[in-house]
């Protein structure tokens, strides 16, 4: 390199040379002049780690340092930052990050696993070593909610997170609805779409949102990242029926992320449930992320985008190398990690309206016994279907569908321990929250 | 005060107590604790200023030093902060801002109208003051997005923002779709309830949107802030027939404000448009705002929420004091003031469908005419609605309405003209354009 009389690079390791480290690397290249003024300086790769070194990208990377073990990546004395992309949340990730903030490093991840399991411990030391640990990526891909929360909303008592937090359900959910496919189908296409990995189960159960739940919520509450507290439940089981019915009463199912702090406690969970079709949640398509935010005094934000992918996640990568290289040091969760409260109780939410379904025989009296048996458990019927479908025979079972007026989970699970003991349903019950968003 | 072993408190003058000044000195006593912790250290009013002493605020403000003439509050060596929350481009808000900017104090204000006139020279002064001048409450109230698009989106080249920023007018529109109401006594009803002010013309008018528009765009495309340069058009003209027609086409119609960037030109723009009801712009309701931001790599970004309002400004107020608080320096509007490049020429967008009404005698022939001259200027028609309404009478005028494919403002413009040559038309016509967002 030359004497340069400008400011001095922001020096970059890049580790995972994935989708996202891929084009964390190419909007560097594509775009560095645009980054360079707008971070105030150059921000350079000095050095990249990958699994393999023969790989087909679509960047040229023969120009930066190659380091077979990414770990080695923290002891360089020519790199500032360390982009951490290779994801899971132990393993090589952990010991990378921890390696960089031991060595004073600044570090920059995508990986919320590694957050959720690690978070407070990784704040603390990021703090400690007095180094900024920035992870925009990490949640909701391409928007820029973790600024939007921990920075533009910091004036706010924060009360309530609903979110949409995984692309491949929603894109998953979007296919059954517009193709009136059944689960495996939608999630077959999404696979053969690029949209959901071969071992989908991280995402289709729900596991994947809920990592990125807690962040979220660590920073909302000012709590300790509690992964372990999330009740977390799959979309494996959203039927096409489930997605027509709810259509018909007025209705989307996305598999929705919650946080809320009420009486003491937290509610933190990830389960599919029923939106309005007039919220802006209900308009959430394809692979998109959305998160809305509810916090005193600014009401209801809404932040809305593309929640993977390469382009959005990189996005968000390179906006926090900006952000370092223009010096902003921040608590990593909004609060120093050392004054991050213990995990609040795991709580329910609030009661709200239930969708249920229920597969009974179709004979006199099985909806009277229904209806008895909710109405026991203080449960009211707000609007009910119960139509055999065209390829209905008498004598065949039938569905029965209902919203319910507000009620409590634990109405719900007794009723339903009841339903089991006059053994009525031919087939588990789908229940399935309406949220008010 | 007792002496204290913790950090030293941020010092903040609040010149000007109205809704959004009272909510600041709100946030700063009811949420102190946690302010105080998120920002790392206290957050403390020094000294405030109004017109008038005694006013019924909500707030108790006998704590604090009063100062009669605002501009004084620059001037005092307590002081780390100076809040402006006065308005207007000029006169007493201008002299306070530069007076704070020239003494080395941090400016926050949510002053649109000073920004839009005057922010290049503003952010060269603070900028060589080694100071912050911040503004999160002069775009979209609550929402943070001159965040998103300044930090969290700095990865990216726009390309283009839509947005709803003026709530007053999102307000009167949405009250003529739901009560199909005219726009006078939509407006009346705004007044009543307080969603528009005794003089609306900045809101109605689009001027207010204009203001936000320009700081958006300066942002967006790094280029010195232009008010000038936007082509302005308010919602007075809009009726109650043109939100029913729209509805009935699968639209809206809101007030829209759009930057683009192309051909080396700037498209910035004010002006009532159609947006498809699937659309989130679609779904923001009431005062609300949105702001849709389409950058490379990240793709579509909205940002949604409360565009106005004690709470919501107030809430982006204090972000921006914990911003400075936490040591948080950025260039003004994203790269330094003085690499801002010189304003782009002001350009057409690019075409778009456009919405179109005439009234015209009901008489033979006279489709055939409007059709054969929207056809001379190559504007075809995708959908067109001719249905007297049920109080029609033989004779008398009738309503037309098309939408076009796709068209350039010219070729409008020009057909506009031959009909005004042809004098078929019984009233001014009616001319939206569809936004396809």
């Amino acid at each position: 390199m030359s004497a340069s009389s400008g400011p001095s690079p922001l020096r970059v390791a890049v580790a995972g040379l994935g989708t996202v480290g891929a084009g964390t690397v190419r909007i560097l290249q594509e775009q560095a002049a645009l980054v360079a003024a707008r971070a105030g300086r150059p921000i350079e790769i000095r050095a990249v780690s990958a699994r393999t070194r023969e790989a087909e990208r679509g960047v040229e990377i023969g120009g930066y340092d190659w380091v077979d073990n990414c770990v080695d990546l923290a002891a360089r004395d020519d790199v500032d930052v360390i982009v951490e992309l290779i994801g899971g949340p132990d393993g090589t990730a952990k010991a990378l990050v921890e390696a960089a903030l031991a060595r004073g490093r600044h570090v920059v991840t995508a990986n919320k696993a590694l957050l959720a399991h690690h978070g407070t411990a990784l704040a603390r030391a990021a703090e400690g070593a007095g180094v900024g640990l920035f992870y925009e990526g990490a949640v909701a891909g391409g928007v820029p909610v973790i600024k939007g929360l921990r920075e533009g909303l910091a004036a706010n008592s924060i009360s309530r997170i609903v979110a949409i937090l995984n692309g491949t359900c929603n894109f998953i959910l979007g296919l059954m609805e517009e193709k009136g496919a059944e689960f495996e189908d939608a999630l077959r296409a999404a696979q053969d779409a690029g949209f959901a990995e071969a071992d989908p189960s991280t995402d289709i159960g729900g596991f994947d949102a809920a990592h990125k739940l807690v962040i979220l919520a660590s920073i909302a509450f000012g709590t300790q990242v509690d992964v372990g507290a999330v009740a977390t439940q799959g979309i494996e089981a959203v039927t096409r029926a489930d997605i027509a019915n709810a259509r018909e009463l007025g209705y989307r199912i996305k598999l929705l992320a919650v946080a809320a702090r009420r009486d003491g406690g937290l509610v933190q969970r990830v389960e599919p449930a029923l939106v309005p079709i007039e919220s802006p949640l209900a308009h959430v398509a394809g692979p998109g992320n959305a998160v809305q935010i509810t916090g005193d005094p600014v009401g209801v934000v809404d932040f809305n985008g593309p929640g993977a992918g390469q382009g959005p996640t990189a996005s968000a990568v390179v906006a926090d190398l900006i952000d370092i290289a223009r010096g902003v040091r921040l608590p990593v969760f909004g609060v120093p990690a050392h004054a991050l409260a213990k995990p609040l109780p795991a709580i329910d939410d609030e009661p709200a309206p239930h969708y249920l379904r229920f597969t009974v025989p179709d004979q006199t009296g099985v909806i009277a016994t229904i209806a008895g048996l909710l109405a026991d458990h203080d449960i009211s019927i707000e609007t009910m279907i119960q139509r055999p479908d065209a390829r209905h025979r008498p004598g065949e079972s039938i569905p029965v569908i209902m919203v319910t007026y507000p009620v409590g989970t634990g109405a719900i699970c007794q009723a339903m321990d009841g339903f089991a003991a006059l053994d009525i349903l031919l087939e588990p019950p789908q229940i399935l929250r309406v949220e008010a968003v």
